[in-house]
């Protein structure tokens, strides 16, 4: 079989905006669009020039990508106007991108509904766009919206729509299932039909997850013989997000069938850091990151204790479609002391921790963070206490100081103008060696305060914590009700943008994040090498 | 076309149970079962009685299901042994179940080094437990584990499995995708071929979502033959989850090609409650809700702005594949004055709370609404706080009381022991109608303190109070940074059982929370009626 070439088109940074709740800053969709350069994607979708002053900003100059195409997106020419008198159309020709990828609509319902014109109007519309474009140098790529609910009700003219766009010479025609209702078995029927008019090294699939069937839809495309596949970062976009990158890319480079078949611009060694590239768009979104997510969620390789037990500890690949660390993902097995184990011995190999495998302390290490964790630590995201845990079992840690006591208060009345208003106040009292020292400091709530009071003085060690600031903070309340007990997350950061994360647990708010503060401020000392 | 019965098996309560971080209770366990029956599921699978004491117990009586068959799950007699003589095969058949769903392995790998034994052996285990089972008059099921991987290394052997299971009587054939590495088009090409050997009416799929594939694959399965399809809600299972039942119903359901085809046992009615069940199953798990997830999520109906905005708000169906009602949601247009003052006045409706059209105040509630979610308030989930906003708005709470002052205060040293103590201590001061009334409370955190201080006594609202309880907490931080507030959201339960949530935001997580029991208490005191 002749190998084909499959272009990846990335839309994070135009349909992924359009996430409720998602709004990068310029700065993010600086730092994705070369995340994105740099995992191997053809084309970069950075926004809608015109559309917002962000990114008009982001379209003003060259962002300086490697291989990628960064690509604007924008309308055709309005109905009723020419391609040279339209100012939507003229910012987009003039933003700094190698691509344009063009929307217009495929479907004569949505261009009598919507665009409220006729027909050959807005063929008219694609041309003119698409050759004022070529005329400006640009690669054109046109998104044919409502293409697959156009092709049911009129497959005629919405094909008519691919066709205009392909002949006036755009690279790519899309074709997209913008409400995202459309079965993989109709994709690869529509999409055969098309093929017969388009050639498939010219066809593009959008897919949108609204049946749950984005990634599917994509696939049953290639296989019915399209050639670029549209997507994002984690599935985001409007509503039930676009096409999965993040599943599409392993599956495209693992499975057999189109392993075989296809070469994409994703290299092995890019390939194993898609769960890190997954990962830092949910940092910069400061969001959770979905723990079940296929092929990058921490959750995807982990087998919990049952009847697949034994087969695992047999032989791992019994129950793994893939190899974890193709994508930078890793096995765990939470499932019997054993397992407990090796994962432990595997957790001190990533932190860089030196360990003696004979030696008894690893099994003591073992059982208290699985009692740990049976209490509500997770030592999976917070790498920084799991790495003093280990420490301390290991005997390592100096006990650089110790609070002796603090005290948190919040107070709220009303002032003199009937105003209500809410003070934060906590006072800790360290002994460092010996030398009491008594720190107290307002805050926005308690935790602030109580953060501030702990790092104003902690004597010779507060040259070793200048530096260190808390970027994140987290809560979750696990079980609930009476018996219910608070997880603090806390993510650090010191003056080198290294992070780590530590957690408390303990039924009240304050003592767990001043557990989670207190393991932040040693594992820096630790990291800086404080003297004890 | 004749139309055909289509079955649905839930294993929410058995392979959902296998999540990473899920652990059900006994009580949930029942309520879900409850749930699911009433829903309309054929098949509610409850776990594998003898593997655990809950289990076992939870088989141990009839939970009094109405239409669906409560399933156990097990092993097969074990190799070597006879079915009259495996402890585990007659802890399985002692169980109240009406069905059993034995799991067998139908890969000769998985044969030989899973189970160590040889290939007549696992097929004669398979035909020994059904007729078991049979004897004992169970409906009978065999999921056959690793069935597709199996049949892609030796397909005479898988089918042997399947039929071995089928000629022995079992009602149902389950082909699992165990691994969840299996494309749609190897589903459907595999199933067509076992279909040759065991009738499309007696095989069921089971798929797991390690490609993101897990539905596109159960409805494969189905056009290909197959009239049972097993999966979980919320698509709850290990690793990547199985099947999501709540993308699958709604297809199935509203699809034309699965509309027109298939009866399944979800009425229209019970199909308009699925975003209740699904929430329904988080809230039970105390985790956020998927706010993407097709069909049920928060946002798979919602558009933000942008260039589908004019033709949303000429023809809103344009941008939706399925009408949001029909599954129990609903459309949101996060774009103009308009849709905003659309959805209010569709949340008052939904609230029952009586509003004149014309009233100038709804253009208040409306902005007031706005600023507050800019704020980080989620009216979408706190019903209860958005019901006092609008009331308020609208001019309609009393002012029962006022708190005029509130103090909070931890405090954490050490006792003569050594032994870390923390102490939490709240002083609340309320206004009730002129009469002062200060109370004080010890609490396991500051928020529980405050919230007893504050329900300690009210005066002559505190009878209308007394059956309230906090039954979940919950925290999220929004922004980060500096910039951080923090997001409060308390479910509060009264003596009948009615819940209802309310919110707070501020940066400052005492005031937070104190605002969210705040809205509590005046809800209850609004819903009793009580007095001005």
């Amino acid at each position: 079989m002749t190998r084909e070439r499959l272009y990846l088109f990335d839309t994070t940074l135009r349909d992924g905006a359009q996430t409720n709740g998602v709004d990068f800053t310029l700065q993010d969709k600086r730092q994705i669009a070369h995340m994105l350069d740099d995992l191997g994607i053809d084309y970069v979708e950075g926004g809608y020039p015109g559309a917002n002053p962000m990114d008009t900003e982001f379209f003003g100059s060259d962002p300086g990508l490697g291989h990628a195409a960064f690509t604007a997106f924008g309308m055709t020419r309005r109905p009723g106007r020419s391609a040279s008198n339209d100012p939507g159309l003229a910012t987009l020709l003039d933003a700094s991108a190698k691509a344009i990828c063009f929307v217009a609509k495929a479907s004569d319902y949505q261009v009598r509904v919507a665009l409220e014109t006729t027909n050959e109007e807005n063929l008219a519309s694609i041309r003119d766009s698409v050759a004022a474009a070529k005329a400006r140098g640009r690669e054109v790529l046109v998104d044919c919206e409502h293409f697959f609910d156009g092709f049911k009700s009129n497959p005629d003219y919405a094909v008519a729509c691919a066709k205009a766009a392909y002949e006036t010479g755009a690279r790519w025609v899309v074709l997209c299932d913008t409400n995202g209702g459309t079965m993989p078995h109709e994709v690869e029927t529509i999409v055969g039909e098309v093929a017969r008019h388009v050639p498939g090294d010219h066809l593009g699939i959008h897919a949108h997850n609204d049946t749950e069937q984005a990634v599917a839809n994509s696939l049953a495309a290639v296989r019915a013989g399209v050639r670029q596949i549209q997507g994002t970062l984690n599935g985001l976009g409007e509503r039930c997000g676009n096409a999965n990158l993040c599943s599409l890319i392993p599956t495209l480079k693992l499975k057999k069938e189109f392993a075989d078949a296809f070469d994409i611009n994703v290299s092995n060694d890019k390939l194993a850091s898609l769960v890190h590239v997954s990962r830092a768009l949910d940092n910069i979104l400061n969001r959770p990151s979905d723990r079940h997510a296929p092929y990058v969620g921490e959750s995807a390789f982990v087998t919990k204790a049952g009847i697949h037990a034994s087969a695992i500890l047999k032989e791992p690949e019994t129950y793994e479609h893939v190899a974890p660390e193709l994508v930078g993902n890793h096995r765990k097995v939470l499932v019997s002391d054993q397992a407990g184990r090796s994962n432990v011995l595997a957790e001190l190999e990533r932190a860089g921790i030196a360990f003696d495998r004979n030696d008894p302390k690893l099994g003591r290490l073992v059982d208290e963070m699985k009692e740990r964790e049976a209490a509500g630590y997770s030592y999976e995201s917070a790498n920084a206490s799991f790495d003093l845990l280990a420490r301390r079992t290991l005997g390592r840690v100096p006990d650089y100081f110790r609070v002796e006591q603090f005290d948190v208060n919040v107070e709220q009345r009303y002032n003199a103008n009937g105003q209500r208003v809410t003070v934060a106040l906590a006072v800790v009292k360290v002994n460092v060696a010996g030398e009491m020292l008594i720190s107290a400091a307002e805050g926005n709530g308690p935790v602030n305060a109580l953060d501030v009071a702990l790092r104003k003085d902690l004597g010779k060690y507060q040259k070793y914590i200048e530096g260190l600031k808390l970027v994140d903070y987290r809560v979750r309340i696990l079980n609930g009700g009476t018996e219910a007990v608070t997880r603090v997350l806390i993510e650090s950061e010191d003056e080198k943008g290294e992070r780590w994360i530590t957690v408390g647990v303990s039924p009240n708010i304050i003592d767990a994040s001043f557990q989670a503060l207190m393991d932040s401020v040693v594992y820096k000392l630790v990291k800086s090498e404080a003297p004890a």
